[in-house]
Parts: C-alpha cells; structure tokens; sequence
C-alpha cells in the first residue's frame, strides 16, 4: 500500500515504489515535481522531496526525509530517515546517511560514503546524533563520519578519511584518523549547480 | 519458485522473496516466527532463522545461513551463506558477511562493514575462512575485517579500522591497520538487549 | 521496457530487468550465452555482455559497458556505464565501478571496492577519468581507487588500502595513502581461472 501526492513531470518507473506506508496512519510521500525515481527505488510515506528530484535503482530514502530542490539520490544510496538534505546535492552511489543527519545545500556526498550517529552502540543509551554537513561541503569516496561531527563549508573531506573531529570551513581533511591542512587553490569551493 | 516453512506472526511483504530456490531439490527457508522481511529483501532455501527477525530493504541472506532469535538485517545487508549469527544481534544497512563466518549472540555491526575470507584470491587455493566475531562484540561503522581474524568478547572495532590481527576480549581496535587498546570505560560493554 | 539479444543457455530470472530502455533509440542489451542474471539485477540496453556472466542479486550494469567471458558481477555491484572489463573477472559484493574505467583481464575485486572518477567532484571541471586495473591485478576488500590511477600488472591491493598513486606491476599496497613493498612470494600471481 502506498499514499503519494505528486506535481507535474513525476515519472515513478515499474518497480519503484512511492509512498511506502511503514506504519497505519501516515502521511504522503510528497514529490513537488519534475522528479525520476528509478526501477526498484522505494520512498516512504510521510517525506518531503524538492522539485527535480532524481533517483537511480534500489534506493531507499525512509520517513520524515526532507529534501530540497535538484537532488540525486544514486543507485543503493540509503536515507534512513528523519533527516534533512539541501538543494543541489549529489548523493553517489551506495552512501548511507543515518536518522539525525543534516546534509546543506551544494554538497557532494562521493560513492559509499557512510556517516554514523551512535557513539556507543549497544553500550551506553545516547541520543543518537549524525553528522552535520554545511553548504558547499564535499565529502570523498568511501569516506567516514563520525556521530556528532561538522564537515564546514566548503570544506573537502578526502576520500577513504576517517573524520572523528568537526572539519573546519575550507579545510581538506586527510587520513586515519584524518588530520586538517588548508584547503589547496584546486579545491577551492565555486559557485556550482549541481 | 521458493519454498519456506513460515511460524506465527511472519510478515513476508510483497516483493520480497522467501525461499529462493537456488538449486534443484533444496530445503526449505525456515522461519520460527514474529518475522517481518520487507519489500525487497532475498531470503534463500536451506536457511534457518529465529524468532523476531526483522529485515530492511533489499537483503540477502544466502542458503545454509543459520540466524539466532532478534536479529536485525538491515537495507542492502548481505549474509552470503554457509554461516552463523547469534541472537540479539544488529547487522546495518550494507554489511557483508562472507561465507564461513561465525558471528556471536549480542554483536552490532555498524553500517557497511566489510568481512573478508580469502587471503590469496586468484593467487593460493586455500580453505575460506571469514572472521569470528564473539558475543558482544561491536564493529564500527566501513570496518574491514581481514580473513580468520577473532573480534573477541566485547571488543570494539572503531570505526573505519582495519582489522588484520586477532582482538583480544575487551579491547578497542583502531585505525589501519588496527592497534590495540585497553577498552576506554564509556566503551564497556553492559547487560544489554538488542 | 526492455530490448535484447541473447544467445543460448541465457536466463534472466523473474524479477531480473535486460535491456532497460534508458532513453529512446537506444540498442540492446546483448548477452552472448551461458549466463545467468538473477532476481532483482538490471541490465541495460546498449551493453555488450560475454559469454557466462553470472550476476547476484540487485546488480547494476548501466549503458555502454562492454564486458569479457566469465565474468562474476556481485550482488549489490554497480557498473555504472561507459567502461570496460576484461575475461576471468570476479567483480565482488556491493563494489562500484564509476564511468571511464578499463578493468583488464583476471583480476579480482574484493567486496565493497570503490573506485572514482572526479578529483575535483563540483569543483572544477576536468574530464572524467576512473582507474585501470591491469591483468591480473586484485584489489582487496573495501579499498578505495583514486581517479586516473593504474593498478599495473598482478599488482596486489591490500584490504582497506586507499591508493592515491599508480601501482607498478608486481607490488602489494598496502594502507592510507598506500605505500609500496614487493609482493610477497605467497601473493605472487599464478595462471589462474576465475
């Protein structure tokens, strides 16, 4: 069973699923328009998603996701609920972004990148808080965030890192745990659509 | 074609599959009861999995897995067959448990980790032998666990380390590869339930 | 909607996709024979598929990717479009091969691999260039590939590693940034078939 509401230019392909009801009484998965959302893709109920929205394959993007405008969601790529996305962002493929995520606006997220948000799993009862990405941030390939960290504007996390320590604005962050150098003259951030 | 034999309160959604056939004359795909397995997810025959078993999207659990009672399968996870899983154990969305593995009861294993049971592929035939990882034990989030490696009782794995030496009990394994360190007092493991 | 060509001894499984029609006036999706593409996998039109391709589950393999003989694409594994792989390939779980990649012949690529294409993802704009694996080269486990880097002939990346610059043939590496070191005698590459 699905509950959907979607604008004009809405292609939901055979075998994605919009609207997925997890639970009784829910409210509609909204797409406002002019979105793809591709074969074997599900979208839960009760999500916000921007105008231009596009998905590739097997993706998942759960309940109480909001999500700007002209935003990728890549094929396997997991939004795993009651988090935030910004306008013009690249979500590659196989990255998951945990429940209490807030990704801004013109970030890039590169291929399988994973953010957690439970420092003490099974162990201690925290709240659960995941990463803060801020606008015009890039986080590399294979990456990892840790709960609670701030990746700052602009700022380029390098693929494979490890990020245990809030990334500075304009920073490049490198390594095991990963370590801060300025941010080179070739990656410096421009005023890019995604 | 699929066959299963299914207890009480299991909840096989439409588009996911329970049973998959994947040879001729295979038995069937078992579950106790008080299962949910979502839209999406693969369950082979020859597997046999306890009460309480809750899947994500898009699963797989593979033929001769045998699976304890409240056990979590998250979105994309994979159980690639001929292994064990303990109970009240989490496994996160894109985990990958390779053949001959053993995973103990009260084990988390954070998104995306990755286990591994071929030291020579392509080069040395050599029996496969993936990872142990006792009871209580937590492996953190992109962690990669070489092959024949023990994660021993109620160690921690942090996050994005690689793991290429057996863990002793009660250690916290960091880095890459991963260095060993007494268990920091906020990481002790307790009497939980997953 | 779906166009194909298949040889003999080629199944598609139910709930397998072949020849997805990505954009209008595309050309098949042809598989030479001896294959098998299972549930939940996605061929695209406009590829070029030997003979005995065997996929797992929910695989990808998007446009223009041309492919040798017996080659293993694994569940959750992305091809995703314009790039070429060899004979006696094993293309792992969940790995992900961006657009302008050359893998070569018998090599191997271990679960959750992750390969890229963009230095300067949103940054600047460079051509688009993934790896090239070499014959005989394997590639651990959740390893990382920059962009543009070679990985030369039976050359061995270690499980974890992030390789940031090209891999001369015969050499193992190992952690982040990879160093270099002879490849051990146990490691040495011998005439194999996938």
């Amino acid at each position: 069973m699905t509950v959907a509401e979607v604008g004009e230019n809405v292609t939901v392909e055979p075998g994605a699923t919009v609207g997925y009801e997890y639970d009784d009484d829910v409210g509609p998965a909204v797409l406002l328009g002019d979105a793809t959302v591709r074969h074997g893709t599900i979208v839960y109920a009760d999500t916000e998603l921007g105008y231009g929205l596009q998905t590739g394959h097997n993706a998942l993007i759960r309940e109480r996701c909001i999500v700007g405008d002209d935003v990728l969601v890549g094929t396997n790529a997991v939004l795993d609920g009651l988090l935030t996305v910004g306008s013009n962002v690249s979500i590659q493929t196989g990255v998951y972004v945990p429940p209490e995520t807030a990704i801004g606006d013109d970030v890039f997220l590169g291929p399988q990148v994973t953010m957690t948000n439970d420092p003490y799993p099974l162990r201690r009862d925290v709240p659960l808080q995941g990463p803060t990405v801020e606008d015009g941030a890039s986080v590399g390939a294979n990456a990892t965030l840790l709960p609670d960290v701030t990746v700052g504007e602009n700022a380029f996390v390098a693929a494979g890192a490890v990020v245990t320590e809030d990334v500075p604005p304009d920073t490049l962050a490198v390594g095991v745990p990963a370590t801060h150098r300025p941010l080179p003259e070739e990656l410096a951030a421009r005023n890019v659509v995604a």
